[in-house]
């Protein structure tokens, strides 16, 4: 990691920028945190858009002028060699299958039902996209909870940036519509990360 | 890399798991195919579901017994500590920022609008769908191009696992309905790929 104060651009309402702010938390890094509005178009403008082409947030920019996005990136770059994404070969590539299946198949059902019910407004004409992510949502936390029945954390019994990645949605999936009864060992273990000493929760919701 | 043959679970119309065969080609990795029809069920059967409980190829099974899926986390794991996973913190986190953009902004429009019209006959249902993927497909070939506009690969002058996993639904997006006119510096980049020695084409579409 380049050594000075790190620069995070980010919206606290959402969850993969809180991924890095949980990380650096619990790493002890500091950083400096420059808010941008989704909803108001900030990572629209062309300001913007030069420093990230696909206008997403988080987005880290480094003390040399660098930058990087995507939220699995930015923890991956942070973490890389510290106990937070350690093991062999093999579970080091366990970490990142856990944080590519964040991705795909449990963000853009979560987060993106989070998204149009809580800042959208639930609006009628989203009933069909909120069907089909209800559905694919709930096929990602009954894989998740056959994880945590087996295991403390979702690779085994060290608490990694895969965890951080799931946990960023999977604590506030009721604001999508997800209710977490039937999955009691995902519950356990959201109170297993929240209770941890250098645990911080979402500034804003 | 653990040492003995690796066997991959994969249908090989693909994408995500041709990207194992060109990297594995690319690097002279020895590997038994194993061909899982996705169309007639077969990652949904018990037997499956019981090496992967999400339902998902590819899927990586180790001489010791041990299962990674996940496209992108299989490419990592073959690839860590070789040319196709190099350079420095910064640079290995660009390598997999651009996985992570793969699975988050390219595969989900590009594609699955290749699925919806090449193997599900293009239902009439799907209009308002196709429409959606179009727009956001579009939006990351366009962030792509900037990329191959000033760089030989996506994160410079080195090929990479990035390269392989965005070649692999780029390169055929026009089954997509992606006509890649409009880029020509992504079409020089996929010339490039197809001109390498260790190339191998998809064997099956």
């Amino acid at each position: 990691m380049t050594a000075g104060k790190l620069k995070i651009y980010g919206d606290s309402r959402s969850g993969n920028c809180y991924k890095i702010q949980l990380l650096c938390s619990e790493m002890g890094i500091e950083y400096d945190w420059k808010e941008v509005d989704i909803l108001a178009g900030d990572t629209r403008t062309p300001q913007f858009l030069a420093i990230n082409a696909n206008g997403r947030i988080p987005l880290l920019a480094l003390p040399d002028g660098r930058y990087l996005p995507e939220s699995n990136a930015i923890l991956f770059y942070l973490a890389e060699g510290s106990e937070f994404f350690a093991g062999d070969a093999y579970s080091r590539a366990e970490i990142l299958q856990w944080m590519f299946f964040e991705q795909y198949s449990l963000e853009p059902n979560i987060a993106t039902s989070r998204f149009i019910i809580k800042y959208l407004g639930n609006p009628p004409g989203s009933l069909a996209s909120l069907a089909e992510k209800k559905a694919g949502g709930h096929q990602a936390l009954k894989v998740l909870e056959q994880q945590f029945l087996r295991h403390l954390f979702v690779t085994g019994d060290c608490y990694n940036i895969a965890d951080i990645a799931l946990f960023a949605y999977t604590h506030i999936a009721d604001e999508g519509g997800f209710d977490l009864e039937d999955y009691p060992a995902t519950r356990e273990w959201i109170e297993r990360i929240a209770g941890r000493s250098n645990y911080v929760p979402m500034t804003k919701t």
